[in-house]
């Protein structure tokens, strides 16, 4: 099982990602075998678009995060497993209703599903995975976890209605930039950091491990964001230019108009409508983002927060497990140079 | 309070509704109360959409269920408002996402909230109240009622894929299209009448009232489908064709086709395809569900779901709330007549 399962995790491009996938090799094959068996469905559309979007899906971050948690807090148990399995659902959920919401066709380089399998599609079997991950936290038989993560559920549609609400403003401050953020990305990482440490039955390790789990939410966001742009480095990933195609306003932008002359301001509000955008825009995007520093001035706020994601850990005893979670903050900004 | 609660609740239109809404009024100002609390946010879209489609909305009749079964079953609570509030917002959550699904501008013939706000917003206000219900459910403390209402959530949105999977098989089998109405509207009044006894206490009166809850809801909505070819009368309301529109197979259809000539066989593969219908295909529909007796058979198949309804009530003692559950199934298929 173990090696099936560790094949259909998504290679990890990382040392520090790829030490905590073997660290926790053993939790992490038990939430592959809750993922697919919770995806299961008579209707085959749903075990076909979830396992596409789950299986074939990304590093399982959150599940890392969620179990290293435990395991800082006293240790993972099934419990810890099956709400790192419906934290991965809750995202995966999230994803599905995104790319409808952004009308994007790609995701990570592939066609999204929505892509393949139209809208109706991808918001209904979103809303499934939504309400298995409520019956699997269920399970789990802890009304406070299951406080935590349904807040967080609240938090995080809360968060994406305030991005919506958000387009087009070309002058968004930074401070509302941030708090959606923290709204549609760092609550899910707090609530999963807290609810691991929750599992394993310590309530003092939980709150140095939400702290832990907001802050790296915050850093990997705004880094996210950078990277849309190609971060400092002239190598362009394949996904690089989404966010800018959907006309998003993220940190990069804010700083970059911010920055500049009157034309860029010029150039940014009408390169950042969608219907007005031209291929030659996005090349020009990138190069003002450098010039004008603001991609470096993201990164550094991205650094401050992966900063007190890392101080958040101190409270905790040393182990390998509080050492992986430090480096995986250090890792989550210097993919981005 | 009282006053203000009950104008924002919609003209029942019936005098069985009517009396359930009076005998219930307190209880059903207290859902309202937090009905309107927990749609606030600070994003003014999520109160906007939300009010619009919630407190412009119907006639709160899963509410009505969830507190007339707990009274049955010995007392409404604070926690089974707080179940009718979160039954409420599960419900409509799905009817905001249901609106993008069908692609249908109008509900209750006035324009859908997708029309107003657009699909993000319907997509994502819905992912928001489905959260707010989880933490609704959450603060009543009760496990076994979450369980039961995050299953009834999952088969929900079983149902609505297997709905969409469904789209354009006029040969659907009858026992086909009864699954997808049992999981798409029968589970929630089924969980609904569950968790509202189980609040109030009883696990046998629970029982019964499930299997009440799971038969009204079958009832109920295969006479929504037969009233959208006007149920077995001329007159047509303002809600007729909307899923003649959208080319639902629904049993009126799956009985008139399968009684019908070739020519009848041809008109409904063509017709029911939304790209190939004309304006004359509506009364054409109608004219061929009436004179194949598709009508009167649909609604024969609703009485025995509303008859079973009905003897569900009877193990449970006397109250003018049991008598009014029990006129509320009769009522259900009466007003397709």
């Amino acid at each position: 099982m173990s090696i099936i399962a560790k094949q259909k995790r998504a290679a990890a491009d990382s040392p520090i990602v790829d030490r905590l996938q073997s660290l926790l090799c053993e939790d992490l094959d038990a939430v592959e075998d809750i993922l697919a068996a919770r995806a299961a469905s008579p209707i085959a559309m749903i075990p076909d678009l979830s396992s596409y979007i789950v299986a074939a899906g990304g590093k399982r971050l959150r599940p890392i995060v969620t179990l290293a948690a435990a395991h800082c807090a006293g240790g993972a148990n099934a419990g810890t497993h099956a709400l790192a399995a419906a934290v991965e659902f809750i995202h995966t959920a999230t994803l599905l209703h995104d790319d409808v919401v952004d009308e994007s066709d790609l995701r990570r380089g592939k066609p999204a599903a929505k892509t393949i399998w139209g809208n109706s599609a991808s918001i209904l079997v979103g809303d499934f995975l939504f309400a298995r991950a409520f019956t699997l936290m269920v399970e789990t038989d802890n009304l406070e976890i299951l406080g935590i993560l349904s807040h967080a559920s609240t938090v995080i549609a809360e968060g994406e209605v305030r991005q919506l609400a958000a387009q087009g403003r070309l002058d968004l401050p930074t401070e509302e930039y941030l708090a959606i953020v923290e709204a549609k990305t760092a609550a899910l990482f707090e609530a999963a950091a807290r609810a691991g440490a929750l599992s394993a039955g310590s309530e003092s390790a939980a709150t140095a491990l939400a702290a832990y789990g907001k802050n790296l939410g915050l850093a990997f966001q705004i880094v996210d964001d950078a990277l849309d742009y190609g971060g400092t480095t002239a190598v362009i990933g394949k996904s690089v230019g989404d966010d800018f195609r959907e006309g998003k306003v993220t940190l990069p932008v804010v700083i970059a108009r911010r920055r500049g002359s009157a034309e860029d301001h010029e150039f940014w509000d009408r390169a950042l409508d969608p219907e007005k955008q031209t291929d030659s825009d996005l090349p020009h995007a990138i190069h003002l983002i450098r010039s004008t520093g603001a991609a470096e001035a993201t990164l550094t706020e991205a650094e401050a927060y992966a900063g007190l994601a890392k101080s958040a850990l101190s409270t905790l005893p040393p182990s390998e497990y509080r050492e992986a979670l430090s480096d995986l903050a250090d890792f989550c900004v210097s993919r981005a140079y």
